[in-house]
C-alpha cells in the first residue's frame, strides 16, 4: 500500500512508500500517527500547517464483517487538539482496494476557488470545482454519481465545511447515495480550509485486498460474524431498533439529558423512542434495518420516510434523536428527522448542533420545545447568517456568544446523550479522552447501563475509572482496524469473537499478534494523542467536566463527584 | 482601612478587617492577591464562583501627583486567566478616603434584576435598579449625578457589560462626568454577570487619607511633580498631543499595524495623528489637555468636540485611534472619535473592539476603510444583535466566527497598536504577560522607540528579553501604587523621581521600603498572576504570538523570530 499525498498549496499530488513506522498501523492509529508526526501542535487548525488525513482501517477492504470504517484525522478546529473521527459508507473499502494506506491533504491554495480530488487507477487528479460550491451533500453526491457512476466513493463537505464552521463534518456516500458522517471535531472545516469540496474514489479495476492466509481468514471471519449475529445487542437490538433503542433505556436510567442537561428524564421520551420509530418506519414503508457499507451484518441504520412515504433520512442515530429531542425538549420524531437530514445535507455534526441548540434555547434564542424554530435555526447555519455562524461553531462558542454558563462541553466539544452524573463511567471518558467529550471514545454506557462486559454501578464511583480506561484503550485499537465500534458489544462478552479479530489481522498480514499486542496498540494510540495535545498546550485542567455538573441532576439527584486525582487516574497506564 | 465585601447571591454586605497578608498591598497587587486567594482558577468566569475586586492603589487618596488609578481584578472571561485593568476617574480617590482597601463583589443573584451598590458614610446599600438598565454609560452617569450630586464617584457598565460580552469594560466617571475605562479583559461582563449596573461612592464627610510623616510626604511629592513636569514626554508630549503623539512616531518606525496587521505603515497616518488632532481640537474650542482625576499633572486627556463645537469624546487615546484608524484603514478622525464615544457609552474596550473590526473587515463583514460601516457595526453591539454578539466577544471570537486565520490575539486578547515584528520588546510583553496581549503590561515601546530609559533596537533581539522582563516587573509595582503608568516615562530617566515614589510610600505608611523592595513587589505580583494562570490551565504554549507573525511585515520586512526558549526567558526571575 502507499501514502497518497495531495498538496493544495501548489495543487500537486504524489504517491509515496509507507514509512516503516506506519506499516503496522491503520485507521485511527495511522491518522493520529501522521498528525502527531507532521502537524505542528500549536498551529492554527484552519491554517496552512494543518493536515487532513484519511485512513482505512487495518481490516478494511477485506471480507471481515463490519470493517468498512474510514478514519479521518487532523488538528481539530473545535477542540484545538488532535482529532480522529470515523464513518461508514463506501469510500474506505474503495480506498483500501486502491492501495491507499492513507490520503494526506496538506497546504492551502491562494484565492477563493474550491477543488475536487479524483482518485482512480490513473492516480490522483485535482480539478477546480465551481458548479457544486454552495451545494448540500445530497446534491453533491447525486451529481457526482450522475457524472461518474453509482459505484464511486464520495467524501464531501456541505455549506458548513465551506464556511469553516467548527462543527462542520465530513460526509461519506453510502451504498444508496445517502450519507454517513465523520461527525465530530469540525474536520469538515479543515477540509473547507484546504478548499477541497469533495473527493471521489473510483476503484474500477482494482484488485481485492491481499490476504496472506486466506483460509484462516475466512474461518475467523465466520466465527466473528456468528458472534455478532448471536449477541443480543448486535444481533437483535441494533438491527431492530437502531441505536435509538437507547432512548427508553437511558430515560429509565435517569441519564437522558433533558432541557440542556437540566434533568435526566424526558416526558416525551416515548414519542421519540426506538420502539416508536420502528413502528413509524414500518407504517411508512421505510426500512428498519440497513447497512452503511458492504459486509455489515449489524445493519443498525434504517430508511426513515416522511408521512408521504418519501425518503427523509437514514443513519438516524440515538444521539441525534436525544439531542434534538430530549435536550431541546422536542417530542416530534418527524421534526427531529428533518433536522437530521438538514445536518447531513449542510454537513454539520448533529450531536454538536443539537447540544448547541439546547444552549441557544437556554440563552433565549428560541424556546425549549420549539420544533419549527429548530428547523429555522438550521436554516440560519445553511445560509451562513451571523446567528448561523454562532451556532455552526458549536455549543461552547454559542454559550460564549449568549453569555450562557450551563454549557455541556469538554475541550470545547459538546457532551453527548448520557448524563455524566447518572452514567459516571462515560463521564470519565468525556473528561479524559484526547478527543474531547465523545461517548464513542470509551463507551462505558455498555457496562454501566447495558451490562455488557460486566456490571459497574453507573451512579457510584467504584470500578468506573478502570472501566473508562480499559474501554478507551480497547476503542483506540478497534478504531484502528476499520471495524465498526459496535462490534465491541459482542467482543466484550464473547472471547471467541475477540480472538477472531486477532486471527483475521494475523491471517491478512501474516503476522502473530496476541491480545496483549492489541492492548498495546490501543495504548500507543492514546499516548500519541495525549502527547500531541500536551504539546498543543493541554493540561490536566482540560480533563474536567464543566462546573455545573456539581449541581444535582434529577431524578437520582446525583452530582459529578470525582476528584481531580481520581479523574487523572484514568490515563495512568 | 477595611475590606468591603458584597455578596450578590443573598444581597448582603459586610465590612471586614484587612488580613495581615494584604495590608502592604494596594491596586493590582491587592486585586491579584484577592483573586488568587479567593477565586477557583478553573471556575467559569461568568459564574457564581468568580469575584470582582476593586482596589485603590497604595498612594491613592493622598496628595501624590497622578495617584488616582483604580485597579479592577477578576478571572477574565476574555482570556480565561487572571486580570487586572486600571482606570483613572474620581472613584478610586473617593474609595480610598472612605477607607476602602478593597471592594469585593461575589456571588450572583437569581433572576433578571439588576442592582446598584451605594457606598457612603452609612456603609453599603444594595438596591434594585430598573430605570437605568439598558442605558449607556453617559446617561447612567448623568442621571446618577442628577439624583445624588456631581461629587459622587460612579463605576458603571453599559449595554455590553449587561449582555456579558467578553470585551465589555468598566467605566469610571471623571471630574466632568465623562468616562474613563478599565478597558481590557472583559471585566464589564463579570460585573454584568453579578447583575451590578453601577456603584456610587459618596465620600461626603470622609477624613483625608492618613499620612504618617506629612512633611516628608509633601517634600517627596514636590520632587515627584517636578520630575513629571520636566520630562519631555510627561511634561510636553503627552500634555500637548495626548497619547496620540504616537501615530506619527510609530508610522515612521514602521510599527503602526495597518489593515489588520498586514503592514506597519498607514497612508492616512497624518490625517489621524496627534498633531492633526491638536489643531482640530483647538479650532473647535475643545481642550487639548485635561486631567482625569484631581492631582494629575500630566493631563494627557482632552476634550474633542465635533464640527459644531459640541462635546464628542475625551480620553481619546492613541491605541483607539490606531485601531479604528490604521488597523481598519479609516483616516477620518471624526469617525474615529464617534467610534470612541460609542465604545465608552456602551462600555466596551475600544482596543479590543478596534482589533475585532479589523478582523471582521478581513472576514468581509464590511470593507477596510468603511467608516460609516464601522459606526453601524458598533450599533450592532449596542443593540445586541447576533453580529453584535460576535463582535462584542472580541477579536479571537470574531476570527473563529468568520473563519479568519490572521487574528492578532494572545491569550485571546487583541494585540494593540505596536506591531511585534517592528517593536520586538513589546512583542515579548504581549506574548508573556499574564494579562494577555497588553502594551501597558511592560511598555517596551518606551525604550525601543522613544529611547526612554535607554536604547534597545526594536528590530533586533538583543536586550529585548531583559527589557520586557524589567518593565513588566516595574509595571506590576507601579500598578500597585495607584500611580498612572505614564509616570514611568519620567522615572525610567530620572532616579530622583523614582526615589520620590519610594519616599512617598514610606512617609505615608511609616515604613522603610527600598528600591529592591519595590522590585520584589513587582515580582510578587507577576508570580501570583502566573501561578493563577497555571492553575487555570495555562502553559508556556499560551505565551506565544499567533502563527501569522512569522510572515514578513513591511516596510522592514521583519518577522517575529524569537524562539520558544528565548520567550520563556522573560519570566526567568
Amino acid at each position: 500500500m502507499k501514502i497518497f499525498r495531495v498538496n493544495m498549496t501548489d495543487l500537486t499530488a504524489q504517491i509515496e512508500d509507507v514509512p516503516a513506522e506506519w506499516q503496522g498501523l491503520g485507521g485511527r492509529a495511522l491518522t493520529s500517527a501522521v498528525v502527531a508526526k507532521e502537524v505542528e501542535p500549536t498551529c492554527h487548525p484552519l491554517g496552512k500547517k494543518n493536515k487532513l488525513v484519511f485512513a482505512p482501517g487495518l481490516l478494511t477492504g477485506s471480507q471481515a464483517p463490519n470493517s468498512g470504517r474510514l478514519s479521518v484525522g487532523a488538528k481539530s478546529p473545535l477542540t484545538g487538539g488532535i482529532k480522529e473521527s470515523n464513518a461508514g459508507g463506501t469510500a474506505s473499502q474503495k480506498l483500501a482496494r486502491m492501495g491507499v494506506k492513507a490520503l494526506i491533504i496538506e497546504g492551502q491554495p491562494e484565492g477563493d476557488n474550491f477543488y475536487g480530488i479524483h482518485i482512480d487507477k490513473d492516480g490522483i487528479k485535482i480539478e477546480k470545482e465551481a458548479d457544486l460550491v454552495g451545494k448540500g451533500n445530497y446534491e453533491v453526491i447525486q451529481r457526482l454519481v450522475e457524472k461518474y457512476s453509482n459505484q464511486i466513493g464520495v467524501i464531501t463537505i456541505g455549506q458548513a465545511g465551506e464556511s469553516k464552521l467548527t462543527a462542520a463534518n465530513i460526509s461519506v456516500k453510502d451504498p444508496d447515495g445517502n450519507i454517513r458522517s465523520a461527525g465530530r471535531g469540525g474536520l469538515g472545516a479543515v477540509m473547507g480550509s484546504k478548499r477541497v469540496k469533495y473527493i471521489t474514489i473510483d476503484d474500477n479495476g482494482a484488485a481485492p485486498v491481499q490476504i496472506v492466509d486466506s483460509d484462516k481468514f475466512k474461518d475467523a471471519a465466520k466465527v466473528f460474524a456468528k458472534g455478532l449475529l448471536e449477541h443480543p445487542v448486535t444481533g437483535q437490538g441494533l438491527p431492530t431498533y437502531g441505536t435509538n433503542v437507547l432512548v427508553n433505556i437511558l430515560n429509565e436510567a435517569g441519564g437522558l439529558p433533558t432541557q440542556n442537561f437540566k434533568t435526566g428524564r424526558f416526558e416525551g421520551a416515548n414519542k421519540i423512542s426506538g420502539e416508536t420509530m420502528h413502528d413509524v418506519i414500518e407504517s411508512r414503508k421505510g426500512k428498519t434495518s440497513h447497512g452503511c457499507h458492504a459486509g455489515c451484518v449489524i445493519k443498525c441504520s434504517q430508511i426513515y420516510n416522511d408521512k408521504d412515504g418519501n425518503y427523509l433520512t437514514s443513519g438516524f442515530e440515538y444521539e441525534t434523536i436525544w439531542g434534538f429531542g430530549a435536550d431541546c425538549c422536542i417530542d416530534d420524531l418527524d421534526i427531529i428527522a428533518q433536522a437530521d437530514r438538514i445536518c447531513d445535507d449542510i454537513g454539520i455534526d448533529s450531536i454538536e448542533t443539537a447540544v448547541t441548540v439546547g444552549v441557544a434555547m437556554e440563552g433565549g434564542v428560541i424556546p425549549f420545545g420549539d420544533g419549527p424554530g429548530l428547523l429555522k435555526l438550521l436554516g440560519e447555519i445553511k445560509e451562513g447568517t451571523y446567528l448561523g455562524r454562532i451556532l455552526g461553531n458549536g455549543a461552547g462558542f454559542t454559550g460564549k456568544a449568549l453569555g450562557v454558563t450551563r454549557v455541556p462541553v469538554v475541550k470545547n466539544q459538546g457532551i453527548p446523550a448520557y448524563d455524566p452524573r447518572a452514567v459516571k463511567g462515560v463521564g470519565l471518558t468525556y473528561a479524559t479522552s484526547p478527543m474531547g467529550a465523545d461517548h464513542t471514545a470509551g463507551y462505558s454506557v455498555a457496562t454501566n447501563i447495558l451490562k455488557v462486559g460486566g456490571d459497574v454501578n453507573p451512579l457510584g464511583k467504584e470500578g468506573n475509572v478502570e472501566l473508562s480506561r480499559n474501554l478507551q484503550i480497547a476503542t483506540a485499537a478497534v478504531d484502528s482496524t476499520g471495524l465498526c465500534l459496535f462490534v465491541a458489544f459482542c467482543i466484550l462478552d464473547n472471547a471467541e469473537a475477540f480472538q477472531a479479530i486477532i486471527d483475521m489481522l494475523n491471517a491478512e498480514y501474516g503476522i502473530s499478534l496476541t491480545a496483549d499486542d492489541v492492548t498495546e496498540l490501543g495504548k500507543f494510540v492514546l499516548r500519541t494523542e495525549r502527547e500531541f495535545n500536551k504539546a498543543a498546550g493541554f493540561t490536566d485542567k482540560d480533563d474536567r467536566l464543566p462546573e455545573f455538573f456539581s449541581d444535582e441532576c434529577p431524578p437520582h439527584n446525583t452530582t459529578w463527584d470525582f476528584t481531580d486525582e481520581e479523574i487523572d487516574e484514568v490515563f495512568n497506564f
